[in-house]
């Protein structure tokens, strides 16, 4: 049965939270609530626009509360994540991965349409050419946005030259804008330690800032300066490079960023308002037990999650596949009891969050709603 | 926009996969329907029954083409998965992993209610008291497994004595029905070596047939004996114990099976059904380019995907993010231009599978059909 079916009886329902079946993925209302004004202040403090992303969140709901607290619009990955955001209503939609695709080009256009102010990154002259001729074809005015690689090789254009050569050719066709640049340091998000990563990002940052002036010597100056990341937004505010930031995970936060000291204040800036419940399913082993949540209930790419609450401190979990995992107590503490409740917290949340259908919102320990997760899957 | 309005207009079209918006994952429908016609005269031919683990696939129309080719019933990992093949029709349901849980206990009668032939784990003397309480006041008669730790420590009564005392605690409640006994050997599945995997399950199935024969001797023989796995299939059938098997992955086949001599002949038994097509988005580094799947279109605890075809031989694949891939050419090879399809084997199928909605079914390049992930996310 779908989350809805399963639990909306039990919204508002007094300590309902553990009644839930689980896994269940959570997030803790208060703190995404201080998350989010927590951000949204930072920005106004420092003069500098929110775009979150929503490789995140996946959720017209959560972007919804991030445009009421001030954000200009949202970050999607995907075309898909777009398209599920703009029927839900949200616009200022910025798409930071190119699309390429003749069919995924159609889908651009159509959203476009309807959804007047998206803007989409680009890195390759063969796709600017594309998308003009389809944009030109449709009678709509594309925004385009150039991606500036920062040296990760994932996507964007790989020299100084090579963006002016895009600007140029986007500033001479009539069906797309020159919205501005992009330039995502994803690798630096996670640097742990404040100063190393503020170090790299103010050398990054250099290199930014010598294309953006090359840029305005040829008349061709971004209105748009987006990047940024929960890693960085503090080093990048102050620097005052970027016009708005991307900023995804500070909505939730997870283990890695937990790791980081993101403020270099050495205290968590933002809270885990993301979490799963699990429970005990087996419990014969001494020392140990297995809980109903394993590859298939949260990422297994940054490593295992931390346990949270409902085991004694010291305790680990380990992947038992598909749907199971092993809680081990320390030496000669006991494990949890058979049926009872453990929390855990993703150890990476976007991809955790992309195997849910439904967020379980919750004040304390009750229901309080139940959100779709918009977007979940949508990665064409 | 989901999988069906996409790309339902695209059915029978030849040549038509080629236009499908990607990441997409693809059934090659030739190659599941020899698996599992491979896997039934198999079967047919060792006496053996069949009841297929649908944790693997999670599809209510591969399960009837299984039960067509004569399987008896189908595997479930959890009581999410069973409701969801139930609604479909399906039947001879087996919960592979003990239902603990209050709530899960509910929906558990509601299932046997509307499916009197489920059958579901247990290896608790405490859950075997809340079933049968649970069955009694219901006025239904729940079907039993008791599940056999066999060393791996994730679930399973922990030795001979303890199943004992579960067999005479259930066939002394008359609403549950002792139906016999589990032995899943998960961690010898894809010990690569036949010789060594033969050697670790002939060990294994004497400890089992220890249990068994204890059990006989208490006059509580064991009528069903499941178990066995993909890996181990020609092993357990060939040693006689079990009377059905458990097989899941041999429908599709990924890297982790692929690397497997499955029945020790060198060659590969079952064909890669699976596959993912995916795009080249980003093109601007010699040598490598990036695809557009990343972590949210694939598992990724089993390693990175093998490149079936798209690359120049020797290419590499490695995670770059949410939704991006890199494919690395062999030093002085050219990487895929931008826009060119390049087909992945999914390390490991069954996680894999759980991230999309629909399977895209092909017959050579031509997209024949759209099957929905019925049971996807279904981990409660």
């Amino acid at each position: 049965m779908d989350a809805f079916r399963l639990h909306q009886h039990l919204i508002g329902q007094q300590g309902s939270r553990g009644l839930l079946n689980t896994p269940v993925l959570l997030v803790d209302l208060d703190l995404l609530e201080r998350n989010i004004a927590e951000m949204a202040n930072f920005a106004a403090a420092h003069s500098v626009k929110l775009r979150p992303h929503s490789k995140t969140h996946k959720s017209a709901e959560i972007a919804r509360r991030q445009i009421a607290a001030g954000a200009i619009g949202i970050c999607c990955a995907k075309l898909g994540e777009a398209e599920a955001l703009a029927d839900a209503g949200i616009r200022g939609l910025h798409i930071t991965s190119p699309v390429v695709a003749a069919p995924g080009i159609d889908r651009l256009i159509d959203l476009a349409r309807r959804a007047a102010d998206t803007t989409v990154v680009v890195d390759h002259g063969d796709n600017v050419i594309a998308l003009a001729n389809a944009a030109a074809e449709a009678g709509v005015t594309l925004g385009v946005v150039i991606d500036i690689d920062p040296g990760m090789h994932r996507t964007g254009a790989a020299d100084p030259q090579a963006v002016v050569a895009l600007a140029q050719s986007i500033a001479g066709r009539p069906s797309l804008r020159y919205a501005g640049v992009q330039f995502y340091c994803g690798r630096h998000q996670h640097i742990e330690s404040y100063p190393e990563r503020k170090a790299s990002i103010e050398e990054r940052t250099q290199y930014l800032q010598g294309i953006i002036d090359l840029l305005a010597n040829k008349g061709l100056k971004p209105a748009i300066v987006t990047g940024s990341g929960t890693g960085t937004h503090l080093i990048d505010a102050e620097l005052g490079v970027f016009t708005e930031l991307q900023v995804g995970s500070y909505v939730f936060m997870d283990r890695q960023y937990n790791d980081c000291d993101i403020r270099g204040q050495g205290n968590p800036t933002f809270e885990t308002a993301l979490q799963i419940d699990a429970r005990v399913v087996s419990a014969n082993t001494p020392g140990m037990c297995t809980i109903d949540a394993g590859l298939k209930s949260m990422s297994t790419e940054a490593g295992p999650p931390p346990i949270l609450t409902g085991a004694v401190a010291g305790s680990t979990f380990r992947f038992m596949g598909d749907e199971h995992g092993a809680i081990t107590a320390p030496e000669g503490a006991r494990a949890p009891q058979l049926g009872a409740s453990v929390t855990l917290v993703p150890p990476h949340c976007d991809p955790t969050v992309n195997l849910y259908d439904a967020y379980h919102i919750v004040r304390g320990n009750t229901l309080v709603d139940i959100w779709p997760v918009t977007a979940r899957g949508r990665s064409r």
